[in-house]
């Protein structure tokens, strides 16, 4: 019997240190706060991070204990990022922008034993409820100031802790399949479910980033994830840059045009990543004067994930030399699944159509379309089914540690002959033989419209080709005669100098008469979820209570 | 306490055959034989893939039997690349250019139940003495031509037992921690010994490999690995373009400057790879007008390894405007280990000195410099110590089927204070804070010459940067006075112009006084190995029996 003689190390957050301090020590890391910017090199950030890794085993903190965090991008939670899963603990990035009562449900079920706070966010952190196991509460001032923290527990301070702290000179040996990370879904369909992620899903899903089909990401880039740390873990930029040599650039928690430009300029970002209506804020500004188009001259690439992106916003950011790079993703999924790309031999007609697709799946990501009996749709590009996603960093269950096994998800996820597990996505997709997949809607967002099913993403999708549309949802209306018909909502480009567009009409020409809505209702702006994204619950509600004739 | 819930799918080769099949189904596999070019489809190899697998299980094979290989590079080898693995053999590719003798002491420890043979190597084959277990012998001709082979065993034929076998239709689950395929390493220096890869760490090494920073390999690239299919798995990269999508061309036999030029221009060949000396051939060919420089226009990068490159091979292909990268690895290293990579705020005047340097490690690959005190040395770019690996595609053993586990290699590991285990390569090298590695010399190819260490691989690079010389290889020769001295041998660039260049004086501007070497011999060509390396080996016997003054 030839058995396998390669070594057995595992693929873990401590690599990321390691490479930090052995070939990228001179790299840096750049925190925005206001106007004031302050940098760090890799080797400083890793001495921190084995630092404030002492403090925590010294300070009781056991494998597997989760560590908590209610901060934005900064220093101290890259800092955390690296030393909580090193030391074999789990990090809970906390969604800064929810409410305490659903902060309260998520920490009554990871109870973290310590938590990391902005002391900024001394409002919202005193309305939480803290499971009794938290009795380590640090504070953290990026910007300076330090109110008092009212708390049952005595809330210590992150510059006192690190000034007293010993660091760790030795990782202690970890297993990859062990948990590195929780993040919730955005729940802005239902309860919030917990994702974890492990060493080796983060590990692997930052190689794969680095692909040159994939992120692309260079030890020559510098890598400005505008994108909350706590979505995904910053949709898997930090440690991905961390990895590559990349330099880092932070914005705390602001995500203005200015401050944006400001940053982009100052630390000349090649690569930065942020969701559409971020880009939509910018280009906006370029537009309005109200930032320099020269301030983005270093930029290259944006990656943008999240929801769908208007041409409105390709094609501007092209004529300024930036290359928008549409990616699919979820939480679930680490985030990435589906990066853009241009493939070898697609004719320059066929990529105006086929740039808006979220592209190829990263190397290691499985992905298929299954129909409603259960077989993969034909590689047509026109038959739609469900999305399903297979692969080491898509995930196989949700956190429930009311289970024996500390995992739920029935009806989440399916199992294929042969045993292989895959994650039911609930968007509708189809895909041709290249592989482009594109998404045309999320199962729950399909309108029923006549026995015919509408997709909401396909009419999204063609409102925001208009030049005057900046964002675009549609949600269904109950019809007596054709039980659902869609209603669209847009918001317009800043300053848009007509009057009114007719995009009933703009569509009419467009696509078959039964699938235009009835009505296209203009606001001022599209309602958002805490992750950025449009809140199609709300729009729901809006519809409900406010019935088109 | 909070576990992963992320999916346990295994890392196996079985990933890259359902890539070919899903998103890359276009795509072409080429094979040069002679002036023949016969393209395939991935889609194709993949259910020629799934047929040859189908075979094997019907035949009576089963997971963790060894099958062996005894090919150039072809379709029927990449299938066989594919199909062993995937079912849960192991595959071992026998280096073609050994002696029979050798390759029986391979076949003594991996008794291989199946052996696919080219027919054009009867000669060989008949000089082999099979192994028991070696029940089946299939013969492959991709000449087309079909000669008889007398053997033991009946010899079936590839395209009989292709016809009537039925595809398989679903893999069998496997460990990624299972063996993928065994290579002996070259044996310059003693006893082959083999290196057995794990599907992990065949995959993990494929998706680095296509690192913007690393190999870069893309979807748009057409890659040609020259280098021999049984060198290290081809260099991993065969399953680097299933996974990204490149195009694949293979030359069967031939690394001639014609056969190259030919492949290179009807193919588009972007990417390729060979030793030094192939590329010194094809430069030689452009210089002589033999091969026309616009055959090569497609060319943009040449990934070189397996010995130090000349000054004059990197300039004459950038006059070309083709990229030669300088690679460092070996078998046991999968085989990439470092990769030339000119990093950010390197200047031009740095960047001809570092880019002779092999430069960066892959992602997930690790490597220290170690005093032989036992210490790392510091990272001065000058102190040298020995290279040291560690990480999941570094072997971390030798196959030894007489020992209780299968492995054996006392004395080539390392494990450190936290039980990580480190190979120690035999290289010796310096490192800086940029995490750049120069190999100065091999451990046993080190001079000492009263009482000083003299670097054979620091008077060979020197030698090489002279516009005379093609190769150069420096040895220990025994003097009474001070114990060793350098001899050097080197051959020129074809049509060297002037008289035989005062290669000494050349030295003597450059090094030390005592390091420059007594005597420089001008030889037509420099013995080469089985793996097509210089082999220094017969240079010390050369040397030893022509005794210099």
């Amino acid at each position: 019997m030839i058995v396998s003689t390669m070594q057995e190390g595992a693929l873990t957050t401590q690599l990321l240190v390691d490479r930090m301090t052995s070939i990228h020590a001179h790299k840096r890391v750049f925190v925005g706060v206001d106007r004031d910017i302050s940098p760090r090199t890799f080797a400083e950030t890793a001495a921190r991070t084995r630092r404030v890794a002492g403090w925590m085993l010294a300070s009781g903190l056991r494998e597997g204990d989760c560590v908590a965090t209610l901060l934005w991008n900064c220093h101290e939670h890259l800092e955390l990022f690296l030393a909580v899963p090193s030391v074999g603990c789990v990090l809970h990035t906390i969604n800064t922008r929810l409410s305490a009562e659903t902060i309260n449900a998520m920490l009554a079920e990871t109870r973290p034993r310590a938590l990391f706070v902005d002391v900024g966010m001394a409002q919202l952190f005193e309305a939480l409820t803290l499971p009794a196991e938290t009795t380590m509460v640090v504070g953290v001032s990026p910007s300076g100031t330090r109110p008092a923290m009212a708390s049952d527990s005595p809330v210590l301070d992150y510059t006192t802790v690190m000034a007293a702290a010993t660091p760790l000179t030795r990782w202690p040996m970890l297993k990859e399949q062990q948990a590195c990370a929780i993040c919730y879904t955005s729940g802005t369909s239902g309860k919030s479910k917990g994702v974890v992620y492990s060493h080796r899903s983060a590990i692997l899903h930052a190689i794969a980033m680095l692909g040159v089909d994939a992120i692309a990401m260079s030890e020559k880039d510098v890598c400005f994830p505008i994108v909350p740390m706590f979505h995904a873990l910053g949709w898997g930029f930090p440690y991905a840059a961390c990895m590559s040599g990349a330099e880092l650039v932070f914005s705390y928690r602001n995500s203005d045009p200015a401050s944006i430009a400001h940053l982009v300029h100052t630390c000349d970002v090649t690569l930065a990543t942020a969701v559409p209506t971020v880009w939509s804020g910018v280009l906006d500004a370029v537009r309005r004067g109200d930032v320099n188009e020269t301030d983005l001259k270093s930029l290259r690439r944006l990656p943008i994930g999240g929801a769908a992106v208007s041409e409105d916003l390709v094609s501007g950011f092209e004529a300024m030399g930036i290359s928008v790079q549409h990616c699919w993703g979820m939480t679930e999924v680490s985030p990435l699944g589906l990066v853009s790309s241009r493939r070898a031999g697609v004719s320059d007609e066929e990529w105006r159509a086929l740039r808006m697709t979220p592209g190829m799946p990263l190397p290691g990501c499985e992905l298929r379309v299954i129909s409603e009996q259960g077989h993969e749709v034909p590689r047509d590009g026109r038959s739609p089914g469900e999305l399903q996603a297979s692969g080491p960093w898509v995930t196989g269950a949700y956190f429930d540690p009311a289970s024996s096994d500390g995992h739920s998800g029935a009806g989440s996820f399916v199992t294929d002959g042969r045993g292989q597990a895959w994650l039911k996505t609930g968007d509708v997709a189809t895909w041709d033989t290249r592989g482009y997949v594109r998404i045309v809607d999320r199962a729950k967002d399909l309108i029923k419209s006549g026995g015919e099913w509408i997709s909401s993403i396909e009419l999204e999708s063609a409102l925001c080709t208009h030049p005057a549309v900046s964002e675009a949802a549609v949600v269904p209306i109950p019809d007596s005669h054709w039980q659902e018909r869609p209603l669209a909502y847009v918001s317009l480009v800043r300053d848009w100098p007509g009057q009114e567009p007719d995009l009933k009409g703009f569509l009419a020409a467009r696509l078959p008469k039964w699938q235009v809505p009835d009505r296209v209702i203009v606001l001022l702006e599209l309602p958002k979820g805490a992750t950025g994204k449009i809140d199609k619950r709300r729009l729901r509600q809006l519809a409900a209570s406010a019935p088109v004739a």
